[in-house]
């Protein structure tokens, strides 16, 4: 940002020639909000308006929209006089016809989407695509140049907010949080922003409560609480609380203008005292807005003698049966040139006066290169991933806890990119084994910091806290504004923010058919402390649903990733932190478990991203082994590794094909992921014919779906989790849910054509470990056994 | 509750003897806390302490562990004096050891589990079973008596203790809220549990944030927060902030008694003028207590000079390498003899002084029979399902909003269980069609009303808020305590809670495996304005994910439920609302669909879960017809029926049969899951090797899953979602995702082995068909054509 002297006595009280420009902005706005939402024809107004001009469907959200053009309206005027680099979130998002008629007014939609140009047909075009087939949808969406924030899925305005502004200096977002919204648990958890937000190195958020007091049918909680505790709740939150309330013109926009310099002067002063290193270290008072504004402001304030203004009548439509009722369609025009089309849009296109209030080129908020963050995306500084390699002489022989080495190579992610990477988690940086990061960097933390604390201060950027919403909504924000980052959590609590990772990949999905929005980093989601390694966590913990939230996705965002060991993690990383607008799903487990892969086994076989591991089977490369032996994950792979083993001591007759496989999509058929395998690539592993026994990490029925259309799918015999699961050791829980060696010994045995020599001795070999397993599980309170027995050995 | 008269003067001001009993069973709690993280044996420490006597692998949570038992042995004086019913609902849930000691010295714990008897024996048994394999989880879960509550994944404290005393106008749910619980969304999302709170019916909650300062590493926000802003915070969400802080004793004893006091006394005269009728409407200003003890409070202060006691490090184990260090093991001796074990079991068996404090038979808070739901629960009052049933004369004519029969019922749900049953829906209930229980009941609200709003007062029990895990975690908390409903959510939206259901799920999975826990009213959830009707709020709003989350739970609780129509929407309601200790997914639209069968029909039907349509299909019963068209869902049905009827017309030589699948989970096989259909029956449908096209109503590798293992399941072509949405017609969805008429009609010529007359003809028209729609949305835009053209019909 240009510094500029703050005068901030002049933004706060606008000459009447800069209201009255600020205003027109406004109606002309609010005027294209009724527009899109009504018209298909005739949409300034020259005609009188005919009941063949209303759309066949009227459909959009007109009650928040009249708010947010108006906080947008002055936003510009505030960027206009500072130069401040700002982006605009739009919590409310229903209220999308008020952002995009923004972004006209703005000159930027019409740069992106010629064909809605500024001219009458290009308004045509504007109001014709809301809300209709092969337009575009009600709410603020990835098709919205400007927005980073999709308004569908409500709840995360203030994360991505936060988000985009960490390591961004001189960015102001701004966050309009409907009262709507501000009724969901991640909404409210989300406030806790400013406890992590560093005045001197991260850029500010101004959220704006907009009290406009209904939803779509009924009050809210936050529009009918006494003013007096919205005060209180947002103090106690740590905010400076400003507030501003009205319907009154010119009033409202003096006094809009007045709270919104004083806000920005307070944010400008906290940065500066921080940056001018006089900082003490208090965490600063950040300011929020509380605007209270009549829902469907200037919209009808009476409708057949119902009040509509002011109600949550005014959510949706608020004038329905336009056509077949004259009364109501005249109530319409009526509204409509209350704006004043003719004066707002001269020869159709928007008059020099609301082109006064834009700000220009990238100031423009639609037009923020933030907002389309893979613009400004730079590459991470990686170090070549095989410097944190693991020495592995011989497969399978020892163990070693596989985040480890992540998190020495995100050490040196956060050593080598200083401003453009972060990990967040919830409070398990350390429990992940990630925690050489702190080598580095502190944990960020603005409220008090004792001398107890460690790794915590002001500059830390390991981002904690108890939020598996916050969490991923701050690397959401992170990596929509161009920049990288991992989300590490406990496996089942993945799902907590299931829906955000749904919502996510919806955007990214759409962002692959707009050209004009750039690629951003992916998101990087770690499953770690799996469900086979929660031992006394127990059953709560045990769940690996979000991998079959992921495989639901579309091809081009999807991936899933299930390294075996440590050198297989990392090139499985390295390829993850290079990569762009993806969901990255990386599931392993941080306790100690066998290693398998050198680093160039490791890189060739995570290239390939499925492959046969010959030294574990016993096919000798043969065309067709008698049994396929398949595995995917940490643990089944170990138990798979472990029952080929048997078979090759106990039945070395039996031809058996040990296939690992790290990335998930390489199963599905090429035209259902691009990651799939050729029929050839498959067969050449899988065969066409031969039975396969397949242990899997999560839900067994995943592989099930994903290898639907191979050929004979049939043959394929998957163990994964079934859901059973409590406190015990790491190998009951294979026991219990079918994949223990000794199972999967069965299972190949129960699956092939042939009967090899020693195939009964075997069975009874396995039945008896079995038993002794049970019969340790049993007795184990009585003997209650050292550790190393029923951590890592089964049933020795 | 027996009504006493309450004198708050003798509960604040406890004798010096009741301290003395209140803090001889604190000690007591403490002692077996402790215990249980560390000792296999020589429990009482009758010897001194050896390596030998220490667990192998010591896990646990002491850190929140006796601020929990503090809270719990107050709690018990306060049930003491004044005969209220209580239940105790931990968040901090990892403080398992506390509550399941509690159980325990309440005698509650032997009840339920013999083995862990009162005795020497079986506080050995106590001891080893925690954390261990055999033995039960660190944290508060199904197995312990009292709890409604796992303490797993953390967030929903508050909303299952509100849940709980919803209709519950005796019960006090105490909830201690946790200071790294406190910093998740759902948690802070649920402060607002008192703005729909009604002290006339409902019992009360009285909140507890227990702030120790430490999570697992590093402090919370609230923890750090200065006092004056915690305070503003819980007062601006409407509460009577009252606080306690110290570790001095007898100190903290008498203030806590105090302030216990002060907020019980406060609740009841809240209550006490509510129901004496001299409410004036005002919200109350419920009381909570923020408390604030150390972190790991009567543990040791300080190990090699680093100070535990008070910090994060006293969140888990703050003692370890007990084993194999001397002065280690010494300070975990003099640490557990300082709480006197000698004098508190004498002989092995709690001494009567602790006994003392218990409260008796059922008042004992592990003994409620509340929080064992299901000894209370009351089959719902339910007219007979027919009676709201839709006149069908023949199948697929007419259209109707077939969540309207279900509004119908609920009404009258509603009229005939006026405490006993409740609908949770974040603000859609009108919206989805389901307003006719506004005929009986208004939406809660206890915020101001005005005289603008419909159908909303204090009286309300239809509960809506903009919270997904409010409105779930509300209606499992009513589950849990014996008491029906029904979550109705936007399907793409279920996923906001999808966790919360995952855990529900676990725990009725678990609570089916103890004899002791009574089966509950199921978890209803309708997800209604679906995937494929959310036309123009596009693709944020299309996401059947919910259907897949269900699915991956065991075959015990999991049900899905796809009516096609009204009536079979009756059936399966009526069945859900009957049914004990189930997940019920019900999926359909809200929108004007076909109606396809009389209620005779709908009840023959749904009792088998899945069936043949004869008048759609063309194989007259025969055997083996050419082609099988299977389907599940509002719109994939009226796809498939129609496509039946286009091959009929132009190919009526070949053989088609028409399945319908209500009930999803009739398609597995009997061992995985107890819906699945025999083999003879799966036969019977499906035949053993004729091609099935199937169009489903989610993700469409859900029906590849469920179908694995049935003779050749490869034979299976689904179509369903395929993640490919956006803003337009409903059919133009079904094209989209391959699911049209036209396409499976393709789907239907391409997968059977015969080749009727006019195929070719048929593909063309097809072709056409398709070439007409696409040709219609793309010049949509141009055309703006009536609203019937494009929403009900496709191309014509």
């Amino acid at each position: 940002m240009t510094e500029t002297t703050l005068d901030v006595t002049a933004l706060a009280n606008p000459t009447d020639e800069e209201v009255a420009t600020v205003d027109a902005w406004w109606r002309a706005n609010n005027y294209l909000t009724v527009a899109q939402i009504y018209l298909k024809s005739n949409v300034l107004l020259q005609n009188p308006l005919s009941p063949d001009d209303i759309k066949p469907r009227l459909l959009g959200h007109w009650g928040t929209s009249p708010g947010q053009s108006f906080v947008y309206a002055h936003m510009n005027r505030l960027i206009r006089h500072t130069g401040q680099s700002a982006i605009y979130l739009s919590g409310p998002g229903h209220g999308g016809p008020a952002v995009v008629a923004a972004d006209y007014l703005e000159g930027t939609y019409s740069e992106v989407y010629p064909e809605v140009s500024l001219d009458t047909a290009g308004l045509t075009r504007l109001c014709r695509q809301f809300s209709t087939p092969g337009g575009i949808p009600s709410h603020v969406s990835v098709t919205t140049p400007g927005s980073i924030h999709e308004g569908g899925e409500l709840g995360y305005v203030l994360v991505h907010a936060f988000g985009a502004v960490f390591d961004n200096p001189d960015l102001l977002a701004v966050a309009v949080v409907g009262d709507g919204e501000a009724e969901t648990g991640p909404l409210e958890g989300s406030w806790k922003g400013i406890s992590f937000l560093n005045p001197e190195r991260d850029g500010a958020v101004l959220p704006i409560l907009h009290l406009n007091d209904g939803k779509i049918a009924s009050p809210t909680v936050l529009g009918r609480k006494p003013p007096q505790e919205v005060r209180e709740l947002f103090t106690g939150h740590g905010y400076d609380v400003l507030e501003v309330e009205g319907s009154d013109l010119p009033g409202m926009h003096q006094r809009f203008a007045a709270v919104l310099a004083e806000a920005y002067g307070k944010i400008r002063a906290i940065q500066q005292s921080a940056r001018d290193g006089d900082w003490d270290g208090e965490m600063p008072r950040w300011p929020m807005i509380v605007m209270r504004t009549p829902k469907g402001w200037t919209g009808p304030h009476e409708i057949d003698g119902v009040t509509i203004e002011g109600t949550w009548r005014a959510h949706q439509v608020p004038l329905s049966g336009v056509r077949q009722n004259p009364e109501h369609l005249a109530i319409l025009e009526a509204w409509m040139r209350s704006y004043g089309p003719d004066t707002l849009f001269p020869g159709g296109r928007p008059s020099p006066e609301i082109d006064a209030n834009n700000p220009v080129g990238d100031l423009r908020m639609s037009a923020n290169p933030v907002a389309n963050g893979g613009l400004l995306t730079k590459d991470l500084a990686l170090r070549p991933y095989t410097d944190y390699a693991v020495e592995v002489l011989h497969p399978a022989a020892e163990r070693f806890e596989n985040t480890r080495v992540l998190g020495a190579m995100m050490a040196d992610i956060y050593r080598d990119n200083p401003h453009n990477f972060r990990l967040y988690c919830p409070d398990e940086t350390n429990s992940n084994r990630l925690g050489a990061v702190f080598e580095v960097s502190d944990r960020a933390f603005m409220e008090r910091v004792t001398p107890d604390d460690v790794k915590l201060s002001r500059n830390g950027r390991v981002m904690e806290v108890l939020s598996e919403h916050n969490c991923q909504g701050w690397l959401e924000g992170y990596n929509l504004t161009g920049r990288h980052g991992l989300f590490a959590t406990y496996e089942s609590f993945g799902m907590v923010s299931a829906s955000m990772t749904v919502q996510h990949a919806k955007w990214l999905e759409e962002a692959g058919h707009l050209p004009w929005r750039a690629k951003i980093p992916s998101l990087n989601i770690l499953l770690t402390s799996t469900t086979w390694r929660n031992d006394h966590n127990g059953f709560s913990h045990q769940g690996p649903g979000l991998i079959n939230v992921v495989l639901n996705m579309r091809g081009t965002v999807s991936r899933v990733y299930l390294p075996p060991d440590a050198n297989c993690l990392l090139s499985v990383a390295d390829h993850c932190f290079r990569s762009r607008s993806y969901v990255n799903l990386i599931a392993i487990d941080k306790q100690p478990h066998l290693q398998y892969l050198s680093i160039e086994d490791a890189a060739e076989h995570c290239e390939k991203g499925a492959g046969v591991w010959e030294w574990a089977g016993n096919d000798h490369g043969s065309e067709k082994p008698d049994i396929v032996l398949a595995c995917a994950g940490d643990v089944p792979t170990a138990e798979m590794v472990a029952a080929a083993q048997l078979l090759k001591e106990w039945v070395p007759d039996l031809s058996t094909r040990v296939v690992n496989v790290v990335d998930l999509m390489t199963l599905p058929r090429q035209k259902d992921h691009p990651h799939g395998m050729s029929e050839a690539e498959f067969s050449a592993l899988f065969t066409d014919d031969i039975d396969v026994v397949f242990a899997f990490h999560g839900y067994h029925g995943a592989i099930h779906k994903l290898v639907h259309g191979r050929p004979d799918a049939d043959r394929f015999h998957v163990r994964g989790f079934i859901e059973e699961g409590t406190t015990t050791t790491p190998f009951d829980m294979t026991v219990l849910n079918g994949m223990s060696r000794y199972q999967l010994v069965e299972d190949a045995l129960n699956n092939t054509d042939v009967t090899p020599a020693n195939a009964q001795e075997l069975r009874e070999h396995c039945r008896q470990m079995l038993e002794k397993h049970h019969r340790y599980v049993r007795e184990h309170l009585e003997d209650m056994p050292e550790v190393k027995d029923w951590v890592l050995n089964p049933a020795t």
